[in-house]
C-alpha cells in the first residue's frame, strides 16, 4: 500500500530539545554543588523525575518541579529560597527560548508535504508544545497536530483509528526508539529512526528490545526523501 | 436543526476543581503569613498567575510553580526551602486527589448519552485532565475528549470544523461564562451555563459583556434534560 500519512515527532526530531534540558541540568549540578560539593545531582534528578512521571508527565514544568525537589532533597532543605528562585527562572527561560530547528528540517518537510499528508505527533505538555510549534513557523505544513500524554502502541492505535488511517499507509519519523519506533512497529506500521546526539535516559531502549524489521535508520533528515521513495512501492 | 452533539466542560461542571485550588490557596496564605504576617497573599498569587499564564498555561503544575514564586517574593527570599517543599507536596496532593463528581452528574450524562453524542471539552494540562477523566469513571460515556490550551471562539471553531460538526447542532454546557458560554455563543452555537459556587477571578466576566440570547442558565445539571427537550425542536 502506498504511503499516505507521514508523521513526525517534534522534540529532537524537528527542533532541538534535549540539549536545552542538558544545559539546564548542568547549571543545576553547579548550583547544588555549591552547597553539597559531592552531590550526585544527575542520578538524584533522574530518580525524582521517574518517580514524578506518573503525576507530572513530560515537559518543562514537570522538569522544573523535579529540579526544585532534587535541590531541596540533596541539600537537606538548606538551600536558600533565592537559589530556588533561580531554578524557577531557568524553567521560564526554557519556555521562552526560540524554537531552534535541526539542520535540513524545513526543506525535508516542504518536499514531503508535496507527496504526503503530514502529521506532528509529540508528547509532553500541551501548552508548551503548541507554543513551540507556533514559534517554529512550521505550523502550516502539517495537516494535523496530535499531542499525546504518552506514546505507546495503544495511543498510536487509537490515533490512527480516530483519523481513519491504515497502518500500512502510515510512517512515523522520530529520534526515540522507545516512543517513535518500537510502538509503531508493534502496530504493524513503519518507522524511521533519526538519532539525535543526546538522548534522555528514559528514552533509551536496548537494541535487542527492538524488532529487526519494519523500521529504518537514517543519519539525518536530509536522507528522508530518498528513503521514502525507495520504500514507497505499491504492491506488484 | 436538532441537537446532535452535546459537549461538557470538566472542571467545576462535572467534577469539583476550583474548591481544591481554594483550599490549597488558604494553606499558602497561612504558610506565608508565618513569615510576613500582613502579606496580601491572594492578590500577589493572582498577579503572579496572570503574569505566568502565557508561559505556563492552566493546571496544577502551573499553579504550584506560581505558589512557589509568590512565597519566595512575599518573603523576600527568606522562606526556608523546607516550607517550599511543603508547597511542592500540596501540588502532588492535588494531582492524586480522587475526582469528586458534582451531584447528579452521572445520571445526567447517562440520560444525555441516549440522545446525543457527548464530547468532553476541557482546558488545562493534558496529563492532569486525562488522569482526572480516567479516575472519574466517566470515560466510556464520551464519544470524544478534547483538551484545549485555551477556550476561545477560534479554538472552538477549529474543533467543530475538524470534527465536521455544524454550529446549529452543537450545545456546550459549562460553568465558566468566559470559557464555556461567550466564545460558543459568538460562533453561533448554543450554550448552557451551570454556575459553580466558586469561580476563579480570571474566569469572571461582567454581565454586560455577554450576549442576551443563545444561552441558558440552570441551577444544576439535573435540570439539563428538560431544558434540552424544550429547545431541541427541529425547524417547523
Amino acid at each position: 500500500m502506498p504511503i499516505k500519512v507521514l508523521a513526525f515527532d517534534g522534540d529532537d526530531t524537528l527542533w532541538h530539545n534535549e540539549s536545552r534540558f542538558n544545559v539546564t541540568q548542568g547549571e543545576l549540578r553547579e548550583l547544588v554543588r555549591r552547597h553539597v560539593p559531592d552531590a550526585d545531582v544527575d542520578s538524584q534528578l533522574f530518580e525524582v523525575e521517574m518517580r514524578n512521571l506518573g503525576l507530572y508527565g513530560y515537559g518543562v514544568k514537570a522538569f522544573t518541579l523535579s529540579m526544585l525537589e532534587t535541590a531541596i532533597q540533596l541539600t537537606d532543605g538548606r538551600i536558600p529560597a533565592t537559589d530556588l528562585q533561580v531554578i524557577l527562572g531557568w524553567g521560564k527561560r526554557m519556555l521562552t527560548a526560540p524554537t531552534e530547528l535541526l539542520d535540513g528540517v524545513e526543506e525535508a518537510l516542504r518536499n514531503a508535504n508535496e507527496r504526503y499528508s503530514l502529521l506532528l505527533i509529540t508528547k509532553g505538555d500541551l501548552f508548551d508544545q503548541e507554543s513551540k510549534l507556533a514559534r517554529s513557523g512550521l505550523g502550516d505544513l502539517f495537516a494535523g497536530v496530535e499531542i499525546l500524554s504518552d506514546k505507546t502502541a495503544a495511543t498510536y492505535g487509537s490515533l490512527l483509528r480516530r483519523r481513519g488511517i491504515e497502518t500500512a499507509e502510515f510512517v512515523m519519523v522520530g529520534n526515540s526508539l522507545r516512543s517513535d519506533i518500537a510502538p509503531v512497529v508493534e502496530l504493524g506500521a513503519r518507522a524511521v529512526h533519526i538519532p539525535y546526539h543526546v538522548t534522555w535516559n528514559h528514552e533509551h531502549l536496548p537494541d535487542d528490545a527492538l524488532p529487526t524489521t519494519g523500521w529504518h535508520r537514517l543519519g539525518g533528515i536530509g536522507e528522508l526523501g530518498a528513503l521514502l521513495e525507495s520504500i514507497d512501492q505499491p504492491p506488484a
